[in-house]
């Protein structure tokens, strides 16, 4: 009984990651039922983020400046690089505020089942990166995952050409982790990793 | 590290009910390297729903047309109304496609704690609409709820005034429901109701 509108905006949420069929309706009526609050800002936001963000030409993030916000920072280590996934990697690594360092996006994580292969990803966009020369180390931060290591893998063949030190994150506990509520590999990646006190 | 757009835009989708930080960032990540799958037919429909959708004069429904679709269906029983706390409420009766009903959405229900009294509800216009006589059934469908039976009992001493048949739904294990699962209150009132076979 919904009428097209409704039904083709419900649609359009269902797209969205983490939204089902019945939290689509919830946020479509939530929006109708708060047009001042949430659907004007709501339609403002994304016409402005539509004609605003554009990806980075260097590294692969989003942004409203190209090159991005992260390229054209003068504070960060120039001879540090972190490659990631994605630009949500980015973001999440970027929440820890640990390191001030330059990053590359590769778009994704090889995949042959999925069609994706080296030239699908910004690889060779990275060996342009590193011939420049200016990099003394490259973190390879993609996920812990078959494709994610078995991209880190290739890319860390690619990369043997460079005199680079090639980096990728510790496995372990995570912090306020319950040794009971984690999985088997990660114990045993946290044991053969242990450290001395 | 994000932009004030990206910022505002995570903003506003966090407000959406069914929406944390974390699906917040992954939708807007997500509409933003689909543009021209994600974020424009969201954004054109955003606009069109802006400008298309009211909510109906009679029954409070939200529709492009005014009266609703529902209340200008000649197909529908002109004596049965059921009466809801809300449009979502309407989507989920309707989808049962057992009754072909008139509606009448209250908008809320009765919450003291909330400021939420009888005025802020529609339940005068419920009342004029009963006055016009043609309704024979009234089912109040308000939610299974302290707030949700206490705008029931309400309306169902406001509504004795009127010559109507009063009811409500039942109670019982829902289809599919496994007795281990289901709730003590839940299993007592199947049990209170209990059908001969």
């Amino acid at each position: 009984m919904l009428g097209p509108e409704l039904e083709e905006l419900i649609k359009q949420l269902k797209r969205l990651p983490g939204f089902g069929p019945r939290s689509a309706r919830r946020a479509a009526l939530y929006m109708l039922k708060n047009k001042t609050k949430s659907l004007d800002p709501l339609i403002a936001i994304l016409e402005k983020v539509k004609a605003s963000i554009d990806e980075c030409n260097i590294c692969g993030n989003l942004d409203s400046q190209n090159p991005c916000s992260i390229c054209s920072d003068p504070k960060r280590k120039e001879d540090l690089l972190i490659v990631v996934e994605d630009v949500a990697d980015l973001w999440a690594l970027e929440r820890g505020k640990i390191l001030k360092a330059q990053y590359h996006i590769l778009g994704g994580h090889l995949s042959p089942l999925e069609g994706i292969g080296p030239e699908q990803l910004r690889i060779t966009a990275l060996l342009d990166r590193l011939q420049m020369g200016h990099f003394k180390e490259v973190i390879l931060a993609t996920n812990s995952t078959i494709e994610g290591q078995t991209t880190a893998h290739y890319l860390s063949d690619k990369l043997a050409a460079f005199n680079l030190k090639i980096t990728k994150l510790a496995h372990g506990i995570p912090i306020g982790g319950e040794l009971d509520y984690i999985d088997d590999n990660t114990i045993m990646a946290a044991l053969n990793a242990r450290i001395s006190i």
